[in-house]
């Protein structure tokens, strides 16, 4: 299970003062501590709102690369903030996201290609709008891998996000997420990787934290490899520990939780 | 998802000395405390070393059931044992367990008919070890399914239990249990049940609460429909609640831990 932080983003108060401020030592503690709790890549935004994002996640990427060689997930929903965010990393890469959209695409893959960018691949539309089967999910996720092949880009660096949604407004959908996980795993070989946006699930909802770390195992059980999620939340973490265990990813010890 | 307490078992000393002193208050109580924690049927064993366990299961089974209608799974090794049980029963029964065996299925199948009962049966012969494939396991289940339906017995009177092991020994058990899992599913229409052992994943090892929670998440998500688990376990029976969220057996609401 890959940890990927979602806690480098403008959004969180303390971040977004950094940003304001261009507090250097201050963006730095907090990748320290990311690190610390156990992150394997940081998700890297500026929060909404800014009238300079652009400007602003390139500080960031070059503010948090001065102190971790961790991976970075370029994180926007804007094409030219997310392509500056690329340019600027010399850390590995990780594309935060291509929606399953023709042009989209088309103006993306490129630059995953050039960049050597491992690709977060939404198996979304915003033409079909958001409760899908899982057999739609996977369709769209062989227009992904149909299209990063054009550009040269392996199965391997694909990470397939089925898209999690609050489950109160979309109780039906786990389960075709769940499916859609094994069919994802089935596109290519060797298999291409997986993440879901976790938090999403539980958004404005009362047990936020229990509700995070038990759809985790559910997915993880699916064969999810990875997530964007809280690594400061600690019972989350001992639960990816647990997966990665009870998936076989790692040896079983009796200190796997230290490890 | 059916919560099958595991508490009641002479194996736990308090339960034990009930049984050495016939001590009905003491039993009562034990009960009364698995049904507040949410208990939605028990198991009730006798524990090991016991010279007269037909007449102390007996015993339990008259004692339980005089203070709750909950269904009762009678559990014990012996068929004579087992027998008694089921015979004392008036509640329905839940039978734990027939292995795939021929001479055991032949002999306790019919017993499972003449009480309308419903039976455990474990996907696994003593003839061929326990590191079953997937498909084994599946087969296996196929063996009771037909056996059963030779006595009348239907198959949504069947919980497949497809053994977990201790993850410390068979870390590549886990995967193969969730395809068992999914197969059970599909062999019968309407689906046959399931059930485990729960905690048997993490016998003798460190962080047996985190790893049996865990791993009743992966196994809900996987189509699991019941337990034999700890009700006592507030944190377990959390993750139970909220996997019934997941998927789609109850309805989201924000007070669903209180129900």
């Amino acid at each position: 299970m890959m940890v990927i932080s979602e806690k480098i983003n403008g959004m969180f108060k303390k971040v977004g003062r950094c940003i304001d401020n261009r507090d250097v030592d201050g963006l730095h503690a907090i990748v320290y501590a990311n690190v610390d709790a156990g992150a394997d890549a940081l998700d890297i935004n500026t929060g909404p709102g800014r009238d300079n994002a652009a400007e602003d996640i390139v500080w960031m990427v070059k503010t948090v690369q001065e102190v971790t060689d961790l991976p970075l997930s370029i994180d926007a929903p804007v094409a030219n903030v997310l392509q500056a965010g690329v340019e600027a990393c010399t850390n590995e890469i990780i594309i935060n996201s291509i929606p399953a959209e023709g042009e989209r695409m088309t103006m993306l893959y490129p630059i995953a290609a050039d960049h050597d960018a491992t690709v977060i691949c939404l198996t979304f539309s915003e033409k079909e709008g958001i409760n899908l089967t899982a057999d739609r999910r996977a369709e769209l996720a062989m227009l992904h891998l149909a299209t990063a092949m054009e550009f040269g880009i392996e199965p391997d660096k694909l990470l397939f996000d089925p898209l999690i949604l609050p489950i109160n407004c979309a109780q039906d959908q786990p389960q075709e997420v769940f499916a859609a996980l094994q069919m994802f795993k089935n596109l290519a070989s060797p298999s291409p990787g997986s993440t879901v946006g976790l938090s999403n699930v539980s958004a404005g909802m009362k047990h936020r934290k229990l509700m995070n770390r038990t759809l985790l195992a559910m997915l993880c059980a699916h064969g999810l490899t990875s997530a964007i999620m809280d690594p400061f939340d600690e019972d989350l973490m001992a639960v990816a520990k647990t997966c990665d265990i009870m998936m076989n990813n790692k040896l079983y010890a009796d200190d796997y939780l230290k490890v």
